[in-house]
Order: structure tokens, then C-alpha cells, then sequence
């Protein structure tokens, strides 16, 4: 089996897009094969806006129900798989849209969110981001952990800072993820995650999803596949063939005004960081490249079933772990 | 100038007043020669209900004008005396109100809103209350009290975390306050400050209101005025004359489901404590007591100079050099 034939038979999930959501970048995902995308739907909105941006989402979904279709379970990702189309499973990247209720997690799972990364960059009722001292999981937090692993959401700690990780991944009874980081053993930099907290998550039944965020990768906006390929070999390499996939953190299709919305607290106040000029890798470029980095992986030596597991499957068997369906 | 004389004399400032507001307890508060009360109108609540909250008191205001009016800035509070009235200024026992905007501080101060608690006993996005772990004041904690600088609103400390004090006594350019509290050299509790604390805030050129809450007190239920004046004294001996006041924390006219709710982290998760049974010191069980305070205060051996600051000229004072006006 040749790599376009192996990608195309493949379950491929992204573990993290935040893409501006239409059709061109739907029919984009299509044509790099994705069966499943984790699709952000909230990062700094409250409760009522992120409900608005996921009626905006079942509102894309319907009009374009040719080519994806909404994820709820992984049964619903096998069927996405059979009808050759992209599988939508909505995840937030802040817990600031449960706000201070408990009860808002079955809501949000009952509307198709999945996965909830627990702190975006700052500290919210939760615990603290990555951008700012660290104070740890609160009381809240160790609740909505609970309430999550109750109700089936996964716990996101890619953003989340060191000690409200530990302490999430101390407190989950579920595997949690990263479900889009990179090594710092590769580049020093806030966003990326040291060797001894890539095994911490992994020795806890953990996840571990790969970006190519070009500006946490060792050579920025100069990189290529390969050098995407060279951080998932070297996570797998420390975290083992079953609990690492793919994270893309793929932006398609969103400016500048979007990025300064990113990079300051709530989305408005003080800046947080400056990405500069965003290059994705050469090579995986936009969704629809997804094949160069099946095919990468295999050139750089990994075995069909290795490929296999990174691409997707890993993913679908730890989000059934955590989802129970 | 016998005690009542010196009484109805005096500008009588009470720092934390959480009542069950109604045209009884306003009268109450005339009884008790009160010119001016921080009236709680936020705990738990976010924005939107925070200001139904305040809508509810200006109807209440505008209902019970020939006793209550309302007060904006320290001219109103030497207005309400003159008239004869009892001045209501707005305050929260919560930034959680804010949400996540910088820009409310303006429009609740607008409204009316002149003292904020920076937290309510647990974490919120500015830092984290005194009953959990506490990582200190977050970065937009920082532009928070850097906005209440600039608008004129006095930041709260009474259920604040002992590193989040600290650190908002730091970064504040104006003095701030524990509106309502007692010290732990008399009874170690979460919620009592220590002898350092309170000189810390005093060096810093902030203010310390004492609070009579019952639980607090070394003799608890079973307390006189006597006790709430040797807390005083207590205080005074620490701060000085000029950088203290009081701050009762009546909670008059509020039954069992009402300390549920502020005993619940959000008003209805984690139970955060238990205060066991209610009753306000002998003497000064009702806010139409007020009188016997300044009796017992005179009978301590304080001269009617020291009285007056302590009754309400302190508070006054650093009111207006945290409004402006």
C-alpha cells in the first residue's frame, strides 16, 4: 500500500483546528482526507456567545451536510469514515464558557462538545494558563474536572499552565490530553512542554496530540513537514506509539484582526504574546496537504501500523476511553 | 456631649452592611443614627443580575426617599446628614460582576457602585478569596485594580486571600481596605488577619474596618458589645487612629437559605464553610443599636475625637481620597 492509498484507508483525526469555518475550508479538510477534526468553537466567549458560535456551526453543517457531518461519539466518527466525510466533534479552548455553572458541561456535551481545553493563556474560575504565574487547579476546578469525567468531556491541558496541569492530571480519572503542544526539548518557548511533563501525562494514561504551530517549531516559519515529522518522532519516542496523534492547530482562512483577538487576554485587554508572520510548514501548507504527512511519516521510518495509530487511531481509541461510546 | 449627643452628632459610616433591604430595615438604620452604609448589591451574582440587583435598590431608594437616599461621592454622605437620611452607597463583596470586562468598573461605578471586594472567598479572574489555596492577584487582577485606580473605586480585601491582599496593596496607587474584619490575635479563623496583615495594609496607607460577625469573635455567639470594642481596640492599638473604622457585616433580615448561598462557592457548588448559628453581639444585635457602639466606645476610655474618626470620620476621609470628590 502505497502512503496516498494507506492516508485514504486511514481513520485521520486533527486533534485541534481553529479555521474559519465555510465551505472552502470544509472542502478543503475533504480533500486532505480528514475523517475527524476537533473544531474550536470557543476561546475567549462566555456562555451565551458560544452558544451563538455553535448554532452558527450546526447552521454550516446543515448547508453543507454533502460533505461533513457533526460528531457526537466515535460510532459517529466510524460513520463519517464510511460515507467519506468530515466528521465535525466541537471542543472549546477555554472553560470560561461554562462560567460559574456546573450543570453548563452536560449542556455543552448534550450540543456536541467533546473535548474542553480548562484555561486559555490566563487564569480563569478554573485554574491558570500558560502566559502567567501558575496558582494551580482551584476548588472549582477540581469540580468541573469531576463533572467532566461524569458526563464524558475530555480535558485539554495544551494552553493550561504546569501546575494546573499536574494537578488536572493528578485529579481526571479519565486520560486528559494535550491535544495540540510541542517539545521544548526541541524549542524553548511558554507554549511547548518539557520532557519530564510529556511523561508525567503519558505515565497517567494521557494524551499527547502533535502541532506544527510554526512559531513553537525549532526553525519558525522555515520549517517543513519534516521538521513536524522530527517533533512527533521525537514525543514518540518519550511517550510511546499509543498515546501520541495529531494536533494541527491549523488558523486557515483567518487574518490578522483574528490573531490580535488570540494573543490578548479575554480577547481584548492586555497582550499575552506575538506570534509575528504565521508560515505553516512547507509541504502541509493548508488541510487539504494532510497526505504529504502520511506520507512523511512513512519516509522517516515508521511502520504502516504506527502510521496508522498517529494519524488517527490513537485518537479515536482515547476519546471512546473518555467519551464511553 | 453625653454618648447619644455625640451619636447624632457624628458622621457614622457603617464600611459592610449585607441586609435584606426593605423599608424596615432602612427605618432600622435611621433608629440606629446611620448616615451612611456600604450596602452589598453582588456576591455570586454575574453582570447581568447584578444589575437587576441595583435596579431593585434604586426602586427601593426612590420608594423609601424620606429616609434613604443615594450616594455617589462623599458630598452626598455629608448631604444625607444634613437631611437626615441614611446614605446608601453600592458595594460588592465580589469583582466577579466585572465578568471579563475592564470597561464595567466604569459603568458600575456610574451606577453607583464606589467599594468592590477584589474576590469572595474563592478564585475569580482577578485572584483568589480566603478559602482556598491562593496563587495571588493574575495579570488582568493587575489591569482590574489599575482600572478601579483610575475610576475611583475602592478595592475590598475583607474575603481576599492573604497573597492576593498583599499583592493588591501593592498595586494599588490608592488606599484600599479591609471594609469588615477582626483580627486573629483574638481568634485564629480564615477569614481574621493577622497582626502583620493588618499593619501591612496600615503602612501602605490603607484602612481597616472592624466587622462584629459573630463566628469571628473570641467569645462567638456569646459576645457583648464589649467584645466587638476590644476587637476595635485590638485594631486601633495596631493601626493608629486614622486608618480605622467599622464595618458590622449586619446581615439582618436574611435567614438559613440566604447563608447557604454565601456559604456555597457560587452559591450553590462546594460547601466553603459553615457558620453554625447566628447571633449578633449583646447591645448591638440590631443595626438600630448603633448608639450603644459609640456608648461602649466613649466607656472603653476612647476620647470623642477618636470616637468621631472611628464612627465614620475615617472612613470619610479615605472614601474621598479613592472617589476624588
Amino acid at each position: 500500500m502505497d502512503s496516498r492509498e494507506l492516508h485514504d484507508d486511514a481513520i485521520v483525526i486533527d486533534g485541534l483546528v481553529i479555521a474559519k469555518w465555510d465551505r472552502d475550508l470544509f472542502e478543503d479538510m475533504r480533500k486532505g482526507g480528514i475523517t475527524t477534526a476537533n473544531c474550536t468553537v470557543s476561546v475567549w466567549e462566555g456562555f451565551q456567545n458560544t452558544v451563538n458560535n455553535i448554532v452558527e456551526m450546526n447552521n454550516l453543517i446543515e448547508a453543507n451536510s454533502d460533505i461533513v457531518t457533526k460528531v457526537h461519539s466515535t460510532h459517529d466518527i466510524r460513520r463519517a469514515k464510511r460515507e467519506g466525510k468530515t466528521g465535525v466533534m466541537m471542543g472549546f479552548q477555554n472553560a470560561n464558557a461554562y462560567e460559574d455553572q456546573l450543570g453548563y458541561v452536560q449542556v455543552f456535551k448534550d450540543l456536541g462538545v467533546g473535548v474542553v481545553q480548562m484555561c486559555y493563556n490566563t487564569q480563569n474560575l478554573v485554574g491558570t494558563g500558560c502566559y502567567e504565574r501558575d496558582g494551580g487547579l482551584s476548588g472549582f476546578g477540581h469540580e468541573i474536572v469531576a463533572e467532566m469525567n461524569r458526563v464524558g468531556v475530555m480535558c485539554d491541558l495544551s494552553h493550561v499552565g504546569a501546575k494546573t496541569s499536574e494537578e488536572v492530571i493528578l485529579a481526571s480519572k479519565k486520560p486528559v490530553c494535550y491535544s495540540h503542544c510541542l517539545p521544548s526539548g526541541l524549542k524553548d518557548h511558554p507554549r511547548n512542554k518539557s520532557d519530564q511533563e510529556l511523561k508525567f501525562i503519558a505515565d497517567h494514561g494521557g494524551f499527547v496530540g502533535v502541532t506544527m504551530f510554526a512559531p513553537f517549531l525549532k526553525n519558525g516559519i522555515h520549517s517543513t513537514v519534516e521538521d513536524y515529522v522530527e517533533a512527533i518522532a521525537y514525543i514518540f519516542n518519550l511517550v510511546g506509539e499509543d498515546q501520541i496523534g495529531i494536533g494541527t492547530d491549523f488558523t486557515q482562512g483567518h487574518g490578522q484582526p483574528f490573531f490580535e483577538w488570540l494573543t490578548h487576554d479575554k480577547g481584548y485587554a492586555r497582550r499575552l504574546t506575538n506570534f509575528g508572520e504565521i508560515i505553516n510548514p512547507e509541504g502541509i501548507r493548508t488541510l487539504g496537504e494532510f497526505p504529504n504527512l502520511t506520507d512523511a511519516l512513512l519516509r522517516h521510518g515508521f511502520t504502516e501500523t504506527q502510521v496508522r495509530k498517529i494519524m488517527g487511531e490513537n485518537w479515536l481509541r482515547v476519546l471512546g476511553d473518555v467519551w464511553g461510546e
